[in-house]
Formats: C-alpha cells, sequence, structure tokens
C-alpha cells in the first residue's frame, strides 16, 4: 500500500511540470557519453519517448562520436587541431557529414522507432534548415561554418505531423555548399528561432560546477549577471564557456530556460523536467 | 540517488498508459464516500487535473449525496422507497434537482477551478444531454426516468473548447418534464454514445468481490460471460449486480473497459489508469 | 387580402432589423415579473427563441425570484440588509447559489427547450466565467462580490455550438470561494466583454420615466451626458440609477445601444428590435 | 396596442418556417408578369431580399420578358413556332442571348443592388453550369437546347461567399455552341441537382386550377398521383402541363417542395414561405 | 535531337518565370484587334489558358468593338463624341451595356470553355464590383462614369474556386444607376484593388514608340519619371497618354509591372511572359 | 520572328501536359550514369525543379553508386553475390547505409537546393517509411530486406509543405534492424502506396529495347500482356525483367503510366513528360 502512496506521489509531483510543457517544444542537444554508452543512449531515447507522449514537442540535435574519428582515421585523415577546433579540409567535411548524417544519425532514429516514436532524421542542409557561410578568422578553418541563418520550415512540419526532428549539424550555404557546425551552435539557434520553450545540453558533467573536480558542487541556478562574473572570475572555464555563452544568448532571446545536466544520470532529463529536485544546472532570465 | 531512479522508474512505467490514453475519452461515475470525504473529494479531484494535463478527456457524471436527505428532511418530505427505488414526488423531485445541479454540481465545479482545471457543470436538462421519460413498470414511481436518448452535442462542444463536463444526472423530455435519472446508468449509457475508451465507476468497495465481506478478495478481470455466472451462482449481488450489468452492455458496446474501483483508496483513479498493477476489477469483452 | 397585406408589410417592416442583428450577440438580462408570471416568461421565451432562429446569437443572465426568499425563509434565515444590499453569510450564499444554479437556471433551461431552442445553463462559477472578490467597503456585506474579470470562453464556445447560454450570477474567485453578484452588472460586464450589440434589460417599468409614477412618460432615447443630468436633477432615481449607469458604461465600452424594457408587455423584445416604433428607453453613445 | 400584438403575432407565425429553411436553398423561376410590371418586379426583389436575410439561400432563373421581341422585330427577325417553341436559327440565338444575359439579367442584379443584396449575373454558360446539346425530334428546332448536366460549382462558389445567382438560361456545349433553354426546365434541373430544398415558380395564375377561369378555384395541394390523374382527365391542361411535369420529377428526385404561385400578387413569395395561410398550389411527394 | 535539345531549352528558358508568377495574379486587358480577327481571339485565349494552367491567375477586363457599332446603328442611334469620348445617352448606355455584357462577354466565355478553361463572365455591376458616379466636367457626357470604388469579392470568390473572371467594363453606383466605363481604366483598378503582380495592356501596337510610325522603335523598358518626359517632349501622344498613365498610377500602388505588347502577333502573350526576350514595353517602379 | 513562334509553339504543346499532371505526384527512380556524371545529374536535377514549379509533386527515390564500392574496399569488404544481389552482411550494411544517407542522398539534396528547389533527404527509416523484413529464400543473403509494408505519411507531410522528399532505399523493421532495398522496388512500392500517377524510371538504355544491343529498336508503349510475351519470347531479359515486372504491379495497381527512359539524354524526364513525341517507353494498363 505504501508502495502504492509513493507512486501516486511521483506522477502528483510531475503535474504542474507536465501541465507547463505540455504542447511546447524543447530543444536537446544529445551529445558525450550518451551518445557512446548503449545504455545510456537508450535511457535518455525512453526519457525523450516519454516527453513525447504527454504531449511535449521534442527536437534532437546530436554531435558526432568517435565513430567520425573511427572513418577519418580508416581514410588515413589526419586530424588537425587549431585552438579546439578540427581544421576540416573538403575531404574530411565529405568524411564528417557521411558519418553524421549517414551513421549516427540513422542509428537514432532507429532507437526512437524501436520506443513507438516515429522520429525523422534530417541533416542542416535539408530545407536548407542551417544556412551556413565559411568561418572567418585570422586562422583558416577550412569548412568550419558560421549559421548565418535557420529556417524552421522543416522543423515546423515535422512536428505538425507528429514526428521528432532528429537532426544531424550539418550546414550548407545556398549554393551548396557544405559546412560542419557546432552541433550546441546549432542547437540554441534553432531553440531562439523556433522560439522554443527550453534547451537541453546532455553532457558529461553534472552541470556547472562550482569547483571543476567535485562533480558535487553543482551550481543549481544561473542568471546571465552571474555567469559573467563566474566566467571572469574563472569559476566557469574551458569548453563550459561556449555552452553558457550559448545559455545567456538564448535566454535572452526568449528562451524560458537552458539546462545543462549529465546524460549519464539515468533518466536524468525526466528527473530535470518532471521533478521538482531537479538536477544539473538551470540558467534563466532574472 | 535511489530516490531518483524510483521516481524515474514510476513515470516511465506511466508511460504505455500515457501513450494509450492520449486524446481518448474517459468517463468516470463520482459517488459514494469520494463525494462525502473532503479529503477523498480532494484526492480524486487531483488524480482527474492530473488526466486531464496529459491530455486525456475526462467526463465527470456524479452521484447525490446525504445534502439530498437533508434538503428534504429541512422541506418534511417523508423519503419513500420501492425495491431500493426513491418514490420520487413533484416536490421530491424539485428538491433533488436542486441540490443536485445547483449545490453538489456547482461545489465540483469550484474543487477543479481550484486545481486549475476549467470545468462546466451542466445538468441532463441542458442541450437537452439526457432525453428521459417516465420509467414504466408494476409500481409508479412517479418522476424516476429511463434514458430514451443522449445528445452528445454540448459534451463534445465542451471538450473540444477543453472544458472538463461535469453532468447532473438529471433528465427531461421535449415537454421539459424532469425527471430523476440513476447516476450509474447516466454514465454508462454517456459512455457508450460518446464512444468513450473507459468508464470508471468510483465506490465504496475494493471492486467486484469473490467473498462479499473480504475486501481482499477482489476479482481484478471480469469479462461478461463470468459476470453472467456469478450473478447465477450469487457470488455478484445486490447493489452490484446493476453496475456490472451496466458495465457488460458497455464492453458490448465498443467501450474498452469498465473499472470498479474503490474510491476511498487515495489516488485510485491515478494508480487504476497508469500502473501496471491496477487496483479494482476491469471488465473487458473477452 | 388586406390581411394577407399586413402581413407582408410587417415582415417586411422587420427586414432592416434582421439584416443588422443577423450573427450579432445581444444579451438580455431576465429579471422581475418576467421571472415571476408563467405567461410572460413564456412570451419571454419565444421572443428569443424568433432571435435565435433568424441568426442574433441571445445570451441570457437572469436574476433570483421568489423562490429565493422561500428558501431562506425554509432554512430560517433571517434576511439583513444594509443600504437594499442583501448581507450574504455563508448559509444565505449557499441557499442562493442552490436556489439560482439549480432551480431557476434550470427551469428557464427546460423553457427554451419546450421551444424548440436548445440552451445550457451555466452559472459564473463555470469555466470561471465571472471572477470575482469579496466586496469591500465600509460595510461588510459578506460574500457579496465585486467582479474582477470575466472569462467569455465558455460562452463563446456555447455559441459556436449554437446553444443558447442562460447564465446565473454566481461568482468566484481561483480559490473556490462563491460570491453573490448583483444581475445587472453580471449583464453588463459580459456585454462589454463580449464585445456584444446589444444589451437588453426586461424590468417592472415602461423604461425611463419623466415622472416617476406616469408610466406613459417614457423618454425613447437617452445619450450619457443626459443621463448625467437627469440624474443630478433628480428625474431618474432609485433602484433605475444603477442599471442607467450600468448601460453608460457598456456604450461608452463599444456596446451599440443598451435598452430598457418592460418584460410584462407580451413580446416587448420583439417589437423593441423588430418594429420601428420600438418600446422603452434606448440608450446610445451620441 | 392592439397593433402591437399583431405586429408581434405575424413575427411569431413566421417562426416555424425561419427555423425550418434557415441555410437551406430555394430556387425561384422569375418570369411572366413580374418580369414586366416595375411595381411587382420591386415587390417580389424586396420578398427576396427578406429571404436573404433571414438566412435562406436565393437563387434566381429568369425567363426572357417582352425585350427579346423587341430586339427580334428590330432586326427584322420573323418570329417562327413549331408546337409552341421557337424555331431558334443562329441569328435568334444571339439576339435571345445578348438581351436575355446582357438586359435582362443585368437589370435584375442592379435592382438587388438597390435593395442592399449583392446578386451575380450569370448565364448557363458561366463556368458551363448548363451543359446542353441540339434537341432532337421530328421537327428541327435551331438552336433550341436539351439540358445534359448541371455544373453547380459556380452556384455552390457564389452562395458560399453570400451572393445572390441570378442565372439567365443559356447553355452551351464543350464545343462552345449556344442553346436555347427553356427557363422552368433550367429552374427544375438547377433545384435537383443543387439538392434545393424548394423551388418556386412565379407565374400569372393563382397555381394549379380546377377550372380553368376560376382564379379562385385553386388547389392547395398535390401530390404526383393526383398530378398524372388530373392532366389525363384534362383538369390540368396547356402551360401547365410541363410545369407540374418538371414539379413532379423535382420531388421525385429529393426536392422538398415546389410551389407554383401568383406573382402578381404583392409578396405572394413571403406569404407562400412565411404564412400558414400560403397561397398558390403546393407539390410535394405523398 | 537537335530538336530535341531545343524543345528542352524553351520550356527550360520559361522555368524561372514559372516560378516567379506561379499563384500570382495578372490583369489582362483585352482589347483591340485581338477582338477582332477570330485567329488572333483564339491565339491569346490559348495564351491565357496556358498561364491558367501553370498556376498563374489570369483576370480579363474586356473592351467593346465593332458589334456596339453596329447595334447602335440598328437602333438608328447617332453616334456623338466630344473629346473622343462617346456621349452617351440612356439609349446608347442600353445598347452598350446589352452587347458588352451580353453578347461579347458570353462569346469570350465560350472561347475559354472550348478550350477546357472554366471561365465566368460578369459585369463591373455583379457583386458591385465597379462602384461609379456620372463623370463631371464641363461637357456633359451622359452616363459615362467614373470609378469611386473596386469591391474585389466576386473576383477574389472566383479565383478561390479557380475560374477566370471575365469582366465587361459597365459600372453602377448602389441606386443601381448603369455607366459606361473605360475598359483601360476599370483594369488598372482592377489590377490596384486586387493588388495583383502585372497588369497587360493587349494593344494593336508593338508598344510605346519612339517613332509614331515606326513600329520597330519599341521603348523596351520605362519607369514613370521617364514617361513623363516623354509626354512632355511629345513623344508619347494620342490614345497612348492615358494607358501609360494609368501604367504609373498602377505601378506606383504597388503593382511590380505594366505591360503594352501587340495583341496582333502570334502568343505576344505568352512570349512576354514566359521568355526572356519579352515583346513590347514594360513598365517598373524604378 | 520565326524564332518566337517555334518558343511559343513548344509553350503551347506542353499545355495539356501541364494541365494533365498539375497536382499530380510523379515518382522517379534516379539511378544509372544520371547519377555519375555530373552533367547529367545537373540536367536531371533541372527537369525536377521544372515539374515542381509547374505544379507536380515531384518524389526522389536513388540507388547507389560507385561511392558504395569505394567506402567498402577502403574497409576491406570483399563484395559478394549470389544471382547477382549483394549479399549484405552486417558490416556491409553499415557502409552501404552510411553511403547510401549520408553521401548520395544529402549530395542530391545540396543540388536541388542550388536549384531553388527546397529537398528534404530522409532514407526508409524515417518515419518507419520503408517497413522490411529479412528476404527469405534458398540462399542467406543477410540483410537483403523485402518490403512488408510503406508508410507514407512522412512523404505526405513533406509534399503538403512544398518540400521534394529524397529518398534512400534502406529500411527497418519496428525493433530497429536495418535492411538493404533494392531502390526499383521501394520506388514502384511506394509509387503504388502513394496512389502516385507515373513512376519513371532513368536507365542507362532507350527504354526496352527489341534487339537487345540496337539502342534505336525502342518499343514506345507497351501493355501488361505483351509485356509477359515479351519475356516469355526472351526479347525482354536480364535486368530489365524485374522492372517491367515492377511497372506491371505498378499499373495493375492503379498507377496510370510507368515510364523507362534513358537518364543519359539530356532532358530526357522533360521531354517524356512535357511533348507529345515522348522518348523511351511507356507501360500502362490497356
Amino acid at each position: 500500500m505504501q508502495k502504492y502512496i509513493e507512486k501516486a506521489s511521483v506522477l502528483i509531483e510531475a503535474m504542474p511540470y507536465l501541465n507547463e510543457f505540455h504542447g511546447k517544444t524543447v530543444v536537446i542537444k544529445f551529445g558525450g557519453a550518451a551518445m557512446v554508452d548503449p545504455q545510456i543512449k537508450k535511457s535518455v531515447i525512453r526519457d525523450i519517448a516519454f516527453m513525447k507522449m504527454v504531449g511535449i514537442n521534442p527536437v534532437i540535435v546530436h554531435g558526432g562520436g568517435p565513430e567520425i574519428n573511427e572513418a577519418l582515421k580508416l581514410q588515413k585523415i589526419e586530424p588537425k587541431f587549431v585552438n579546439g577546433l578540427r581544421v576540416t579540409d573538403p575531404n574530411t567535411m565529405k568524411t564528417v557529414e557521411t558519418v553524421l548524417s549517414g551513421k549516427i544519425n540513422k542509428a537514432l532514429v532507429s532507437e526512437f522507432q524501436k520506443n513507438n516514436v516515429s522520429a525523422v532524421g534530417i541533416s542542416g542542409k535539408d530545407g536548407l534548415l542551417i544556412e551556413a557561410k565559411k568561418k572567418e578568422g585570422e586562422v583558416d578553418l577550412g569548412l568550419v561554418g558560421d549559421i548565418t541563418n535557420i529556417n524552421t520550415k522543416i522543423i515546423e512540419s515535422l512536428l505538425a505531423s507528429d514526428f521528432v526532428p532528429v537532426i544531424s549539424p550539418v550546414g550548407s550555404d545556398k549554393e551548396g555548399n557544405t559546412f560542419n557546425i557546432n552541433a550546441d551552435i546549432a542547437a540554441s539557434e534553432i531553440t531562439i528561432k523556433l522560439n522554443a520553450a527550453k534547451l537541453i545540453f546532455l553532457t558529461d558533467s553534472n552541470g556547472v560546477l562550482f569547483k571543476e573536480d567535485d562533480e558535487n558542487s553543482v551550481i543549481s541556478e544561473l542568471i546571465p549577471d552571474e555567469i559573467k562574473l563566474l566566467i571572469e572570475n574563472g569559476t566557469i572555464k574551458g569548453g563550459m564557456i561556449p555552452k553558457v555563452n550559448y545559455a545567456t544568448k538564448a535566454v535572452k532571446n526568449g528562451v524560458n530556460s537552458v539546462h545543462i545536466i549529465n546524460g549519464k544520470i539515468l533518466h536524468s532529463l525526466l528527473l530535470e523536467i518532471f521533478t521538482k529536485d531537479g538536477i544539473g544546472t538551470i540558467i534563466e532570465e532574472f
């Protein structure tokens, strides 16, 4: 009997969140360990299936994974990085695109299908979803692209037909040139242009941390001003900086909240959205 | 951490049910102790609010309660019963209708409103929802009515506008005569005519019992043929007989399942619909 | 033959009005003798049925009647008035609500049904139609309420499905507390929020009178400035003052005209709307 | 006061008819004296305007008039008749069409416009409304046509945009040949194909008569079997025979009723439709 | 094989124009020799049929032709002109209207029908499309009208149902008076009010000419400022002046381009719209 | 001038075809040399762009190409064939899918984008478009699949939003297993399920040939019975047999016509659809 009461109370706890997010669009950046470990991947997919079933519209933007490096190695293409950005020559671009859009993207679609969720995998080229141009800068990074426009019509069309869009972060210009797009940026820009309610980054850490190496030192809530301070005083550093910056841009452009959570925790997505404890870091406008 | 995992697993367990009932109409006969005890009433209302929020369309049919007898006593109307049916003279009818439609119905609407659920209280007279005629039979029961037709347009209109209809079981004919209608019958006939997915009777017992006085002897599942046998061999008796008969009629007319559950158990409605254990008795076509 | 020509000329006379009001919403405050005398009540209902049939959308707001005092007397509740306003303690409120929403409202619905008009009786609680709060002031009037908001969604939904809404003037706040609302105010505020074309008060006098006790001294047309003057110079007094004040507010908020007519004259409603003579007082913006 | 009561009673009498015909399509064959006498024409147009305003969809099919013979005379075309049918050579056809579609049709449209009714004049050629072929038979009648198909799309499109269609009875085949079509037949075939509720012939007599020369001997109601008998026994004769035959075909094809009334009686159309006395002859299926 | 390649290249050349005008409305003033020579008329109709089939919405405004003078002569009405404008007394007006709306208009409709294009012929009176008043000025021109308003509802309704509207330039006021309207003005005002993409004048000359009598001296492109200059310096003169003035008004009111082309050149309409050479003069805002 | 007339006549010749196919769906199997030679590929894409612009809905199903063998070689996977069918082990499948869906598919999308046609590349996995199961048979071909169902919802959704769907022939079952699907079969089954008007196979030969090695011996028209005979007597052989068999199945299931044309002829698609000569072989039901 006690078990029943607890079950009911979990459902009842979820109620205000179900109410709040019903019919809303939530963009999820799927990346890191959640893309690699099959167990975690399954759990994330199920969480997204749950969201879909209670009336939320999830939109997935995925990153790459170890398959890209394997494929490059096979082609004997030597990876080259400048300031942490992959220098993308035409051959690299072709391989990256093929693996992203032909392998990783379709594997995610299959996982959704297995959970009775009708997903459609597209790339940023389809319907010219991600319009891009060559990134400018001192160093020539080859086909690394900057987003110039997001055409959301294809996403809106898929959502209207009740599909879950799964997007690989490849962009192109109107002349058909292909560009490598950072998945975090793609996810934030799509969130903004869709006027979505939430953006969730699935990462490998518990959120934004006070102390770099203490996963228990998660900062639960942040506003843009605090982010600025924490970057200045060095608390936020490394790969977390761009993420919180995109988050800042998103909430300043009308997105209700951006969440940085640990994809490796089973059902972290569900808990973040449907329970009052939450998990990870939430970034909101003051 | 363990707590989190349990929370998530309750939600995940609910997933197939959320999926199955999304967009479906479920009729709930609200009666018995659930109408009297304010604590239970609150819990039932919250359960229905939950259903609404995950995309189910609940339709409520309520019975009377002690207020009716109080009002009759106040008017010095002596209750008179024949074979368990209240003989309803015009004065009794007026009092019954006034209390059902003006007091009990509106109090339920207020409870829903408190839970952010937009409810609209109507009676079977509104939009000629429950068309009825005087019950025929050896004994003249006065204004006790038999349903001749259900006009679901008003319910469909309210559902289309996302309201929860709360229905008091008063019927009328086209000449404007008022009839007292049994709430269990009203609920089943409305379920059938709406082509709803489910009908749930909130009662004061744990379901259909093997042994009348052993609340632990609940029969979990029944099909019409078994019901027939159990009535014949006397296992099902008394007030439970009409309920299982309406249930039989409902499942034979396309309703997926009829549930008889104990309204006094907190959140019995939620557990019955969203967990795999269920509670109470489910009646389905074989 | 002469008879035929006269019949035709009445229809032809009605033509411009039929044209003008087709598809328009007209709010009718149903009160006074028209609620008591069954003969008059029938005639008013038929007039409204006529309006419905020629494509006007009538919305009815009804007041109370002698049934309320009877019910209070039965409960031995002593009526208490301050400045003409009923002091409404919780027990009084319960009785008032029960009689308004359970008896008077449903009796009107039955009358419409008899005339083949599909009516739906609701109270201001349904769909939170009349949101209210406790009236402030020097004297504590108990549960007498002031309107804080009108949520017309339920009315619009009923009109869209071709029902005639019949509204009992009970309000509530979001916590589910119940308030007693003046029916004249409820009617005017609903008219304004619905952006209806007309508001008609059915009263027991022939309209606004020049001389209080001369029913033939009706003032046919009034504009807000004249109303102000006539109140200041004492021509308009007593219970007529609030009515003309609500009328002033309505026409200043976009309502085309407010009519004060004698509900006791047979078919006064039809004649006011569909003939060029009119009857009673019409209040319009200059 | 008595006057008021009578006015109201005429309106109340019209109520069931308003209700019955609201939203229905009624085809009116406009011909005879009603096309010639400007006074009568005005009255008929007003009646049709009334119908439009109370929500009926009138469709007008008009015949010719003295203008056709005048125009033929001007061109020195000698009229030639065989069995009462005009032999229509190409020159006659051109003149007939020009007068029907360019003069009579447009004059009717202007009359409607003056009464605030938005009318659109078309011929049976427009949108290939009346598809026809050369009438076969022993005698060659030239361009007299038989209807082979009615394409109601143009009428439905005009009705959907709230216009009154005014149709001149000229037909054509797919090769663009023009044919002279009998207006009574055109009206009946259009009524049938539109699935309209009523067809009304405006004629110069009071209806179907028992005695040819006694305008008071109108037969109020007829069914197809009676028509057959009355033709056989010679009661119905001459030009009335084809009218009652088209009427028979219409009611046997789902048209509720066909009316033959005297267009010369002022407002005969209004009285026939909106009063219980009626005027003229009504033909219905048994 | 060469032939195939040329065929394909014509189609490919048409592609950008097909794309540009798909779903756009194009108004065509049909006049001059194109109305007289049956061969040319056929070719123009086919061109318009082509436009319709590739998804353009053509709207036709036609002028008169020799039939008008023939009809006036028949009636012994002496034509009277003042400053090139026909003095239109009531009898002339009746004849002009009858021939325009009853003969020329319906003949065009038949031509369209023969080409499988569903056309509907209306006049400016229908649906009060062309509202007009008597032209003011020093000389009384009788029933020559000035346009006071264009009510495009009837055109929009016909386009929505996929019909080609064919319009005869007759206007009327709300009192039903008929006015003779210049077809060029009618075409430009309808273009402006419809917010159409293009207006095309089919004339008897190759376009606006540099030298009056040299049909090879066509000016291919003009902007309003140039037009002003060319009128001032006398290059543009006579009947071409009003045409270029209407064109100027049109392009200044949002019409993309106005074309003046030679209707006598076979398929000039097709070539002007679907090939890069064009033909005639195009007038655009700078 | 002669040039103009020829241009116009090509457009006029296209007219009946534009009319016939407007709004129709045409499935194009894109394969063979047309996938390899960049010049031909461009020309095919332009032809399809033309179709889109005149209101046809093209749906593209593409095959593989030399990229697949290159990729397999890179991975040192030895191709293995049984009866002309590739034995597809899991590694081969992964490589085939990646190249088809990630490289060839996205390159086609880019080509469309360059021609201003909004294309969306999907695989048969997306929205479970191509449901498949392991091919049964004597020899185990690994992951070669047979189509069990076509779910056209994703195609219909893309067409409704005006996108051109570009489909890579990979199927999956509900458990998420991936299967290699023959592109010709995929194209025919999709054509049938979409109820499309036409299916066009772009091949490397001029059509079905009378003499295998004489490209001038094309059979212009075939009906299913003739196909049966020509297979039996050995005229049709080799790889053409399955194509004509799918064609037979398609036309027997309601597809109007199937075309086998030479993709290497520039604009063969345009000429086949929009000229009266046609090119290649057309297969229709008798």
